[in-house]
């Protein structure tokens, strides 16, 4: 019998990310109802005992890969891009990079699932939807920083902010990395389609203290407001 | 025992839609997985019998959703728009018409149907398939048309299309009737959000019979190329 990884130790973590990521795949392919504990833990290499080590219900395997997909999301796509002051650039910076984690990441089921399914109930439906709520008000106050400091003429804040995400998220529905357009020419071509049309003015070559100190240095902590399908 | 209305009569035709609605409604609610045909039966106010007296099976049931909700999609997007001589007219006209398919329309879980389910196999796929690429077809064929007018500035006519699209469908995953923003503003919104920056001529005011000719006649017959998932 193989020898199961002590919990804690990074030998466990990794194989951890690896039942999520395998178990994204097959809820990708087969839907969430449709794929049963059997069919992942044989897709794991795992009996269905083994399995129940790593989770402890399908339900909670599900909020795990979400939650799973929310650190990558926020560890490579918005982390990275808070510290840009002029938010246009902010925002520039943050859809490329949302483009090559649905484009490119070999993680890629892991978030692409958080805008799939609806099937989290309960408390651990609201963990999640906050997590994404803070995506939309991060972008919200960009654009509204942007039109303050007169960088983009004016639009609605919340329907540019949708309009960012339709555009961004919509691509795991249509983009194969073997097509014609690669992830990097895609992403040039969306942020032209996008910003060319809305700047109206360069960013500031050298930024004063004052709008240096106006840039966001976290995310917000509060998300206000109804609930957020992603 | 209540009478099963005649085939093909006018009260057979407004239940089977009915039938057809309630179930989208159903299986949005629920997933194709999770909803059994006793759970649309009951919701149809049918017997599982009496639901079979409309549908072959479950998967036929899938199929004759997604094409009404084609066929609803092309009756009140596509076919008014496709005689619009000015390119970008037309694909303003175009947005502003799926918009309110997927905020208003009492029939818009049929449609939404359309790009959350992935569940049809083989030639009942393809088939849906065909008439989702005949859209983007469209919608890559105006970006050209309107780029060799020197209507907008020259942008990737399939990124465009894909960017249009992904705005437009993924409002459905946001947006609710009792939000702070009506449906007729959030068109406006983002009709100006995507062309606002695009347009670079004023729409000639009076169109010459050339131009004119130009105007496609019908959706474009033959959709080539790789399998399109929108």
């Amino acid at each position: 019998m193989a020898r199961t990884p002590e919990a804690g130790s990074d030998v466990h973590r990794e194989r951890h990310r690896e039942v999520l990521e395998t178990a994204a795949r097959l809820i990708r392919e087969q839907g969430y109802e449709a794929a049963s504990v059997q069919d992942i833990a044989d897709a794991c290499g795992l009996t269905k005992a083994g399995l129940y080590y790593y989770i402890r219900s399908k339900e909670d395997l599900l909020l795990e890969i979400m939650s799973y997909g929310m650190d990558i999301f926020e560890e490579r796509v918005l982390l990275p891009v808070l510290a840009i002051a002029d938010p246009v650039e902010r925002l520039k910076a943050c859809m490329q990079r949302n483009i090559h984690l649905v484009t490119e990441e070999r993680s890629k089921e892991v978030t692409v699932i958080l805008h799939e399914h609806e099937t989290l109930t309960g408390a651990a439906r609201q963990q999640i939807n906050a997590r994404k709520k803070r995506y939309v008000h991060f972008l919200e106050a960009s654009f509204e920083e942007a039109m303050r400091e007169g960088r983009i003429r004016r639009v609605e804040p919340r329907v540019a902010a949708f309009s960012f995400l339709g555009m961004v998220l919509w691509i795991y529905k249509w983009f194969r990395l073997d097509g014609k357009i690669p992830a990097d020419r895609l992403a040039a071509e969306m942020q032209d389609l996008f910003f060319g049309g809305l700047e109206i003015a360069p960013p500031p070559t050298r930024r004063s203290s004052k709008a240096a100190s106006r840039a966001p240095r976290g995310l917000p902590a509060k998300p206000a407001g109804r609930g957020v399908a992603l």
